[in-house]
């Protein structure tokens, strides 16, 4: 049995999220599934690093799986990507010790969510960006991105009903880059609860917007009430950028 | 009356192509007369540089029209923008001459083919790549690019069929670049024939492959037998990046 890990990207517009969940169709995970279940004949059973939710991208999603086979990590690799749809690619493969799991061994991950500020669309890449015509205060975007530093309590700023398990995280990277009309807030922790990005950029963005002060953000921290946070903004401007795992 | 440029880019992918012709529906010149139309209560005609085929982008075509109104020159542009589709946008607005024509007054167009050499996709611009898995020959290409220079008849490298029209046309560009797992067939000409850029690319591609020599493009240029020339590649690797006025 060996374990692999791999990297995979995707413009996730036309599926339901990385994970296969009930009834849910259409998902990422059920694609690799399927192609791995084709190849070997066996049950294969794929993890990704994380969750990718509806219409959501990913640069550098990690997925491992177990497999007992004769094949070569690049002929894998290479059935992998003849049988994947063109909005999805296997980056690379890389054999692992046992332990490895894609989700569990995981120690960081970076998300990007990208805004485009600009009337004029961008025709080549609008699947990847959340339009925003109003001017943004960069500098209160900045500021308010900052305030997620550390160690925090992120309930308030996640899609979390009530529960026993820890909604605690630690952010250690939270910035807030412009280039021409598109908008990036870049964000780095070691986990994330769900919609919380989504959230935090909702919440960075109003304060663009001059909707609300960067300091709100500490009032969502103490009260943990999810309704003092900003919106949930969509999916489509979301994509999972990398995830570091020890050594 | 006053005369307009736009400059338009598009995500060709979509579209039944520029031009409206017969029953073509849903082409991009209808979506532009259709806003203006709306706008202005009048019917306006739009003109394209040149039609670009079904499934073909732009970066850079560029339409003319005529307009009775008092909007200022941003206003219109808004507007166009505000109705426009995600997948296309109007970048510039200016007032013309009255003698200006985006097609007839054009002196020189410039297109790229962008062909992806790698068996795994690129999974965020598929849309603008064809992809090639076999190994290419970089030199060879170049060299095919290359003999295209100057002025020849392109009926050969056209779907044209027997015409009374001039067939010659100058090629003031062709090369190829790589860059990464991308490779750019580039080229500038005073004008285009129908399908001869896909032609041009197909021919410089099955050079790359070896099928044929960079010399063959000769061969073409003297028979006039478009059976000599290599395939028309598909549209969706076509992009038209600019075009260039006198003034």
């Amino acid at each position: 049995m060996k374990n692999y890990k791999i990297t995979v990207a995707y413009d996730g517009t036309k599926y339901n999220g990385w994970q296969k969940q009930g009834n849910t169709q259409n998902t990422i995970q059920e694609k690799f599934e399927s192609i791995l279940g084709k190849m070997t004949g066996q049950k294969i059973e794929v993890h990704g690093s994380g969750r990718t939710d509806k219409g959501v991208h990913a640069k550098g999603q990690v997925v491992s799986f177990k497999l007992k086979s004769d094949f070569e990590d690049e002929e894998i690799l290479e059935y992998i990507n003849r049988y994947l749809p063109e909005d999805i690619s296997a980056l690379d493969i890389c054999e692992m010790d046992e332990r490895f799991h894609a989700r569990l061994s995981a120690k960081r991950k970076t998300y990007v969510y990208r805004i485009w500020n600009s009337p004029i669309h961008n025709a080549f890449e609008h699947r990847f960006l959340y339009t925003v015509e109003d001017e943004l205060d960069i500098e209160r975007m900045q500021k308010t991105a900052e305030n997620f530093l550390g160690e925090h309590d992120f309930l308030g700023f996640s899609s979390v009903k009530k529960t026993k398990k820890s909604t605690v995280r630690t952010i250690y990277r939270a910035k807030v880059e412009r280039c021409g009309n598109e908008i990036k807030f870049i964000v780095t922790a070691n986990g994330f609860l769900y919609n919380m990005v989504r959230i935090m950029a909702g919440t960075v963005l109003e304060a663009g917007l001059s909707k609300r002060e960067s300091d709100s953000v500490f009032e969502v921290f103490e009260t943990k009430d999810r309704n003092l946070a900003g919106a949930t903004l969509p999916g489509k401007g979301l994509s999972l950028l990398s995830v570091e795992y020890r050594d």
